[in-house]
């Protein structure tokens, strides 16, 4: 794993090799994986992890042993402790959005202060395959099936083109010591019934499934930009600001073929969900408004 | 189930209503269920039956099952035989794809023989979800994903909005007769493990998972046209045609981003495979070939 991570970053990431990097570890086997990985390719890197005081005394023993592994290799460490559920409470947002707003707020402003160039996380590519699931599950576009983004400006993933089962045997051939994440046993019935019934079955569809998967991900990431690419194009031609107003001319957008398809991708970054309301807007009378 | 069928094909499949109709009828269940709604619903038709000579008795008793169903109703009947292992054989194709074609060439020649308009088939909702599934674990690309066409010139499956569960119930509802397809029990591995161990975990995930995966398709289906679209606008830029050979400036075609995207896209048609190759040919030597 070691070498194929030295080549995944030297072909895929290769502005890591200059960076000044903060890695998300939170004590689980994935980041520790990652941390272990970077610290043998000699990387530049500092950690930070987050203390979401969700489960008493096993969060305070993630965060002692992500202390003693960063002084272990003397790398720099950042710690912070979160009041979690207050915040969801305050916020009217689930416990999952709330850790999820806290700690890439507060990775944000480490990032800030300190002149980090990029955080990078320890997703992997079973991640990736519960990420399809879920929104499969759930009903999704195109977006919904092409993953975690490999890249984006301020965040790489370096480990999504690895499996767990890969971390696994590196994690149990280095010796290295992790926690398991206690809240994996009980944490929502989707996630567990993915990660325990489905997967397994979908890797015993085909001996090379999780690679395969990666190729149909590949592909629909090429697909989607394609297609965000046309939209932008369409936008700039069809969206018209004047005095901080957008105009639209109905008569063109009513052209367009898949209409609903359409209106979708123009019109998803504005948040809405009555798609019907926007269709009947198409034909409703002068003056008439959707919010 | 019925009322249902007739808003859908009210909705959906308005030219049936008119059409003179060729129903294949295998003898299992969805394709009995098809016939008694269209039967139920006074459309124009008759059924064709392949035997394939596959499980001998067994295969002239879904015959006979479809000729009485025929005659009880008074439906014209086609019947053929075919000798499916001999043309596989001779063909040097899988027994699967031998049957396919068989079975498509018949229906073609009967329908320009007796001016049927529109062949119907009996697939649902969960021959899509199976399709999927397959092309999932073997890796594929949006078209891959997007599932069986509702409709084609030439080919209607008003069925697809429908789950098996609804079939199956109408089905023993009406107390028709129907044959189980013996080979269900034995045909392939990954079929049968799809059907029976992960669709089922699936259906667990999410309380209407089969609808929210038709929601999926159809968004899918608009995103595969919009991109087809723009695959063949920018063929007609790049591709210009002189005596009969396709001229194309590889210095527009280098310019594409994600290219290997663009190259599937635009060079699928001819049955390319070896993408890597088209990859290396854009920067070989003046006069390289590849075949």
């Amino acid at each position: 794993v070691l070498s194929e991570f030295q080549k995944h970053i030297e072909n895929k990431y290769p502005c890591l090799k200059n960076a000044s990097i903060l890695l998300a570890v939170s004590g689980g086997v994935d980041s520790v994986v990652l941390a272990h990985l970077f610290s043998q390719s000699n990387l530049n890197f500092a950690i930070a992890h987050c203390n979401f005081q969700l489960r008493g005394e096993e969060s305070d023993k993630d965060e002692k042993l992500v202390k003693e592994l960063a002084n272990d290799s003397k790398t720099k460490v950042y710690v912070t402790r979160f009041d979690t559920k207050d915040y969801a409470c305050k916020n009217k947002v689930s416990i999952q959005v709330a850790a999820r707003e806290l700690r890439y707020h507060w990775f944000e402003q480490i990032m800030r202060e300190n002149d980090y160039q990029t955080l990078v996380t320890a997703h992997h590519a079973d991640d990736d395959l519960e990420t399809f699931l879920i929104n499969l599950s759930r009903g999704t576009g195109i977006e919904g099936l092409t993953g975690i983004p490999n890249k984006t400006s301020t965040i790489s993933r370096p480990l999504l083109a690895f499996s767990k089962a890969q971390i696994l045997k590196y994690a149990e051939s280095e010796k290295l010591i992790w926690r398991e994440d206690e809240s994996n046993s009980d944490i929502k019935y989707l996630r567990n019934k993915i990660r325990h019934d489905l997967i397994p079955t979908l890797k015993e569809l085909h001996p090379t499934f999780l690679e395969n998967f990666q190729n149909t991900l590949g592909n629909l990431k090429g697909s989607a930009f394609i297609l965000n690419k046309n939209i932008t194009e369409l936008k700039e031609e069809l969206f018209i600001e004047k005095e901080g107003i957008i105009h639209i001319p109905i008569i063109k957008l009513k052209k367009l073929n898949p209409l609903e398809t359409y209106l979708y991708e123009l019109f998803k970054e504005y948040g809405f969900t009555a798609w019907n309301d926007i269709n009947d807007l198409l034909d409703g009378a002068s003056g008439k408004e959707v919010h």
